[in-house]
């Protein structure tokens, strides 16, 4: 693989988490993963096991670039600062491993990949599933978040310009039409 | 030492450490110390700054437990994720390393620490020169939150039941007539 890039979409409740491959800037898929966090009863547990969990998938698989999914706006301060902590500890576990991180909102990964920031859930994993040659959906939609960040974070950067500017699917093969995925 | 004690002020521009050790349940002080977090341009230098200072002072002090002060009110959404990244990069190093995490609001380390929730931080820091037989009062006022969430920690835990429901300085001094500190 050229590049291999991982994706985290930390939450308090479920963390995704979603790997992929590059090679020959054709992406392959590597994991989907999630963390369902409910079932630890303090807050310092859930913080810890996130931590735990994204070292463990950044030493058994060496990535080489984190993107995550980072909203900045919540519904209030309180939701905000939790939020903000898992997403620290997700971020330290990359930045202890020295990965580049780079961040996306919601919005940006919805239309990275489906074209319309306000794309459904389903239809995220629908095109995911499709992108990546996934054979059924995942049985949890919020597991995907973290794939989609990855897969988003493919169409936001990579080597050549005319990737680096891309910000959707449906322009991503506008601009490869002889790509086959 | 008994116990070692480290305590964390997370901020987002400037971030205070203090170690206190504790013997025959008196406090000694260890350190005093600061991260200047404003020469470094990127948010994910800072974390990443954040992160490896606070696991070089646990990997060389090897403290017990953690304290930190956490606000859990704030100005606004994007200020409180910010100050929540903070915040979990530093637990993320106190978790890694197995340490229990104590959190306590600024107004109750004032309260603990001066008897009064509103002190001022000269007051803050005027005490705990007094507490642990500082020299002179810490320059940077702000570092002296760290070391005031430590000086909290160890009023509020102990091992006796009479120190674990000791509030402020004031109390504790009651409650122990003939400790020398």
């Amino acid at each position: 693989m050229e590049r291999i890039i991982l994706g985290i979409d930390p939450g308090t409740t479920i963390m995704g988490f979603g790997l992929i491959g590059v090679e020959k800037s054709k992406m392959n898929f590597l994991l989907l993963d999630e963390l369902m966090l409910h079932k630890y009863e303090s807050h310092a547990a859930r913080l810890k096991r996130i931590f735990v969990k994204t070292l463990a998938i950044i030493d058994e698989y060496h990535p080489d670039e984190l993107a995550i999914e980072a909203p900045f706006f919540g519904k209030n301060v309180q939701s905000m600062l939790k939020l903000g902590r898992a997403q620290g500890v997700a971020m330290a576990a990359g930045l202890y491993r020295e990965l580049p991180i780079a961040e996306y909102s919601p919005k940006k990964i919805k239309m990275s990949i489906t074209g319309n920031g306000n794309a459904s859930k389903e239809q995220v994993a629908a095109m995911l599933q499709h992108l990546l040659g996934l054979k059924e959906i995942p049985k949890h939609l919020d597991a995907t978040d973290g794939l989609a960040a990855a897969v988003c974070h493919f169409f936001n950067s990579g080597k050549s310009q005319s990737t680096q500017s891309v910000s959707s699917w449906a322009a991503f093969v506008k601009d490869n039409p002889d790509r086959k995925l």
